[in-house]
């Protein structure tokens, strides 16, 4: 089960990731939570760029704030499953959980794929997933659909 | 045999990864080269951010440049072998080929670890590898051995 803090903070995520949508950009976004502070350091969502994924962007954005090159205390919330470029920066920057809606069978690499966490050269991150799986992969599709009718 | 433009454009990521040496930083440098107009597009080093690597960098300006989504007529230079996340935003950004340096036996994502090319799900990208590889296996050498005895 999810505390309070962690469903207000994927609520944040989705309203978020709706707003994108409403934009015709994907649903996608990404909260960076310090844990021991209480408090969300940086929200992001994806932008157009192939490289402007939310993840990416949020974690920028977080370096910035915290003034450091690490993000020890802190954890990551994010849409969908991240894809293997994304995944790879959340273990570098020494996160310690990341939360996710629905797995992304054909992009994702944490769940899918090469399974990043599972490989002994990157810093593992502990995984929370399936959050609002309908919701979450209902919103991708609605926005896909759209694409494709277009 | 490399012709006579790209020995020129790797000159100069060598040049680039000194110049962060001197600055007491990781001495990788990479450049992003538009093959069809002959020119140099973007030019960037390694920041002290654990997600700030020179290839990210120089495909965010190098995107911004463009005005585009894609870098199709591109090719990207670098001083050694990518990362897993530096390699995989690179086959986003559908570029022709990528030149660098020497191998990275414990971070490299191409020809070591995941041999990320080699996956269904990327887009390929054509690689040139070992380019100068004792003077750029070097330089990293000296960087890390240099932060090993502070």
């Amino acid at each position: 089960m999810l505390n309070t803090a962690t469903k207000k903070i994927f609520k944040k995520v989705l309203e978020l990731s709706e707003h994108n949508l409403t934009n015709n950009r994907i649903p996608i976004a990404s909260i960076i939570y310090d844990y021991k502070n209480h408090q969300i350091v940086a929200k992001a969502t994806n932008t157009d760029s192939p490289i402007g994924h939310a993840e990416l962007e949020v974690i920028r954005e977080a370096l910035e704030i915290k003034k450091s090159n690490r993000l020890d205390d802190c954890d990551i919330y994010v849409t969908i499953e991240p894809c293997l470029m994304c995944a790879t920066a959340i273990s570098k920057c020494h996160m310690r959980r990341i939360y996710f809606g629905a797995e992304d069978k054909k992009g994702g690499a944490i769940l899918n794929g090469p399974r990043i966490f599972e490989s002994e050269n990157l810093k593992k991150v502990e995984v929370i997933s399936h959050i609002e799986e309908e919701k979450t992969s209902n919103l991708l599709k609605k926005f896909f659909r759209s694409k494709r009718n277009k």
